[in-house]
C-alpha cells in the first residue's frame, strides 16, 4: 500500500506552524509497512485542495488529509471532499449528538458555528471525535481510500491510532516480505569521517540500505533491510549494527527513539545512582530534559538554577572570592558548583554547568559560547571546557547535551576526550 | 513572484525528522513578500525528484529545494538537477578550496567522498558554505529560479539569510500593493467561543483576511491586510486589532512570534520586578523557559528544582508535617513552596508548582493532571488548582503555560477567574 499525505493549512505553508501532523502520520504509516512516498502541504484553497486530491487519488492507493476541520470561516476541507466525490453534505445526527453533549461536559455553551461541523460529505463514513469537535471522515471507493482528520494534533492522533490504523490493518494483505529499521544515534564525530570508516558502502550493506542524518546535535544512522521473514530481517540488522559498534561504538548513545537524557536516567536507575545538578547558563533545561521521562524522581534529587551570584553563594556556598577572581563562568566555579551540589544534596553524581550563551556577556578571553561543565563522583572532581557558537538556544541544547553525555561516559568509563 | 518548496529526505517521509527547513523557508519568503503556495517532501528517489521538478518549474517562478546534498551514497540531489537542466556536473575549484580550508581549521583529515561535493552541475552558481562542506546551487532559466541548498538546518538558514534573499531582492519588481500580517496570541478561550464574539464575519473583515489556529495552548489569530500602501495596511491592522481586543483583549498575551516566557520576563523587567520560582512536576522547565531570552539573569534571581521531599524541606523550609499530613501534591505544600522560595531568595515574587504529571501517581482523589501553582508577592500568597489531561510531556507544557500566565495576570492585575 502507497500512502500519500496531505496537510491543509496557510500557517504550514507561511512557517508559522512545524507540520509535526505530518510527521506524526508518516512515521505511525511507516511501523505499520504502509510506504508513504510523498508529503504536501497546500493552503485553505478550494482549487488547491480539488487540484491535489484528484493527483494523490490517481497515484496513490491511500491517501491522508488533515486539516481545515474547524468550524470558522476559513475552514473549507470537509466541504471540498464532498465537490472532490460529488457528494451532497447532510447533517450527522450521531456528530451532532457527540457535539452538543461535548460542550455540555465541558459546562460550555455551544455555538450556532459548531452546528455546521455535522454536515458532513453523504458518500463518507464519520470518523468519532471524543477529544474535540470536528469528525473526521473515512472514504473508500475504487480499492482506495481516503482519510480526512482535523489539524489539532492530539484529536488527530488519537483518531490514527484508534481509529485509521485499526481499520487499515483489517484491509492488509499479508506481505511476502518484511521490512525492519533500526537507527543508532552517534554524537561526537562528523558525518564524512564516521562514512570513512566503512569503507565500501555495497559490500558493507550487502542489499541493505543506510541512510546519514546529521544534525547539530550528531548523526543518526538509519539502517533499513527487507528479508523473507521476521528472523532474517532481525538477523541481519543485528549483524549490521554489531559491524557498526566495531568502529563506531563510542559514538553510539542510543537507538531510534532513545533520547540521551532518557538514555542517562536509565543508566542511573540500573545502577542505583543518584544525580544532583547545579545549572547557571542552562537555566533548568537539564533538569527539564531528565524530567521529561517517568521515574525521574528515582535518580534525580533535586537541581538548582543559580543564576545569581548570591544564589551560588548561598545554596552551593561557592566561594565570593572564587567569584571574584576568576569570574562566574570559570573553572574553578564549576568546580565548586559540582562540589557544592553533591554536598548539599547527598547524592552519589554532582554535576554544574556554567557559561556565556550569548548573544551578549562574551569576552576576548570568554568569548560568547564558552563553557565548563563540572561533575564530581566517589572519585573526585573533573571540569571539562567547551566552545560552542552564537545561537543562544542552539548552545543552551548543545551544551545540556554535551553535559549528560559527560554523565554517561563518566557512568560507563568512557574517557572523556575519545 | 509565486513559490514551492521542495525538501527531499526518507527521514522526513517515515517521520523520523520534523520538517523545520520548510517552515523557516516558508516563513522567510512569507516576510519578504513572496508567496508560497505549495510544500513537497519526496525521498532521495531520482524519479520521484525528476517528476516533482517538472511540475514545479511549470507551476512557480521559485523552485526551493533542500536536502540530499551531503558526500554519503544517499545524497543524489546534486546529480538529479544536473540531470533536469540536461548540464554535466564538473568540479568547483573554488569548492574544492572551501572544503579543504574547513577541514583544515577543524584540524581533520579530509575524507575523500569530501571530494565529491565540489561536483557541481556546470549550469549553476555556487553558493558557497561557510558552516558545512555542501555547497547551494542558484540556476536560473527562462526567468525562473531554483535555489539548492543542504538539509542540515543550520547551514540551509545561513545560506538563506546571507545569499538567496538578497540575491531575490535584487530581482523583486516593486509591488502595486502592500500585504501585512498580524497574529494575536490567545490563550483560555475556546475557538469557537472566541469565533462566536466576532459577529458577521465578513461584516468585521472589510475584506481583510482572518485564520483561527488552534493548538493545546490557545488560539492564535492571523490577520491579513493587503492595501495600496504601508501606512493603509498598518492603520487596517490597527483598527482590527482593536476591535478584536475590545471583546477578548483578556485573553491575548502576545503577537506574532511572542512567547509567553519572554512577555513575562518583559513585564518584570519593565516593572523592576525579581522572581524566583521552586518547581517539582515542571522539572525546571519554567526556568528553562524564562532563560530563553537574553535578560533573563536581570529578573530571574534563582530556581530549585526540588524532587525529593528531602529537598522541599532542606532548600525551601517547607514543613516535614505538611507533606506527611496533606501530601507533597496539595495546595498547603505548594503555598508553603511559593513562600519559601520568596524568603531564601529576597525577590518580589515567588512561584512554586507541584502536581502529577502521569502517567503514574494518580490517585482518585488527585488524578494525574492535578497540579497546584503558587504565588506570593507584597499582598500576600494565593494557590490554583489546574486539572490536565493524562499525557505527561503536555501535561508539563501546559502546566509551565499556565503558571507564567499566572505570574503575567498577577503582574498585570487581571483577576484569575476571569
Amino acid at each position: 500500500m502507497k500512502a500519500q499525505i496531505i496537510t491543509i493549512g496557510d500557517e504550514l505553508l507561511i512557517g508559522q506552524t512545524l507540520n509535526s501532523n505530518a510527521s506524526f502520520i508518516g512515521k505511525t504509516l511507516t511501523d505499520f509497512e504502509i510506504e508513504v512516498l510523498k508529503q504536501v502541504v497546500i493552503g485553505d484553497d478550494e482549487h488547491a485542495i480539488l487540484s491535489e486530491f484528484e493527483t494523490a487519488w490517481k497515484n496513490f492507493d491511500l491517501v491522508i488529509v488533515t486539516g481545515g476541520l474547524g468550524p470558522t470561516h476559513d475552514d473549507i476541507t470537509c466541504a471540498t471532499v464532498a465537490k472532490f466525490f460529488n457528494s451532497d453534505l447532510e447533517k450527522n445526527i450521531e456528530v451532532l449528538k457527540d457535539i452538543k453533549e461535548r460542550f455540555a461536559r465541558l459546562n460550555r455553551t455551544m455555538a450556532l458555528v459548531n452546528e455546521t461541523q455535522a454536515m458532513v460529505p453523504k458518500i463518507a463514513s464519520v470518523i468519532r471525535n471524543y477529544y474535540g469537535t470536528a469528525p473526521g471522515l473515512w472514504i473508500e471507493q475504487d480499492n482506495k481510500i481516503m482519510a480526512v482528520m482535523p489539524g489539532v494534533p492530539y484529536e488527530m492522533k488519537k483518531m490514527m491510532t484508534n481509529y485509521i490504523i485499526p481499520k487499515l490493518s483489517g484491509k492488509m494483505t499479508a506481505s511476502v516480505t518484511v521490512t525492519k529499521r533500526l537507527t543508532l544515534l552517534t554524537t561526537g564525530i562528523a558525518e564524512s569521517t564516521l562514512f570513512a570508516k566503512f569503507g565500501d558502502m555495497d559490500e558493507f550493506l550487502q542489499g541493505a540500505k543506510l541512510a546519514f542524518l546529521p544534525s547539530q546535535f550528531g548523526v543518526k544512522l538509519r539502517l533499513t533491510v527487507t528479508e523473507v521473514n521476521e528472523e532474517a530481517a532481525f538477523n541481519k540488522l543485528n549483524e549490521l549494527e554489531q559491524k557498526i559498534r566495531s568502529f563506531a561504538g563510542r559514538y553510539i548513545y542510543g537507538k531510534d527513539e532513545d533520547e540521551l537524557a532518557e538514555v542517562v536516567g536509565n543508566l542511573l536507575k540500573e545502577r542505583g545512582l543518584t544525580l544532583a545538578v547545579a545549572e547557571s547558563c542552562t537555566g533548568g533545561n537539564i533538569c527539564s530534559m531528565l524530567t521529561d521521562f517517568s521515574g525521574s524522581s528515582k535518580f534525580l534529587e533535586r537541581g538548582v538554577v543559580v543564576y545569581s551570584n548570591a544564589a551560588k553563594v548561598e545554596l552551593l556556598n561557592v566561594d565570593e572570592d572564587a567569584i571574584t577572581t576568576y569570574g562566574a563562568v570559570s573553572k574553578e566555579v564549576a568546580q565548586e558548583m559540582a562540589e557544592g551540589i553533591k554536598a548539599i544534596s547527598g547524592t552519589d553524581i554532582g554535576l554544574s554547568i556554567t557559561g556565556i550563551l550569548g548573544p551578549t556577556g562574551g569576552s576576548d578571553q570568554k568569548p560568547v559560547g564558552t563553557v565548563f561543565i563540572g561533575i564530581c563522583d566517589q572519585n573526585g572532581c573533573t571540569v571539562h571546557k567547551l566552545n560552542f557558537g552564537d545561537d543562544r538556544i542552539l548552545n543552551k541544547q548543545r551544551a545540556s547535551q554535551a553535559a549528560l553525555d559527560i554523565v554517561r561516559k563518566n557512568i560507563l568509563g568512557i574517557p572523556l576526550d575519545a
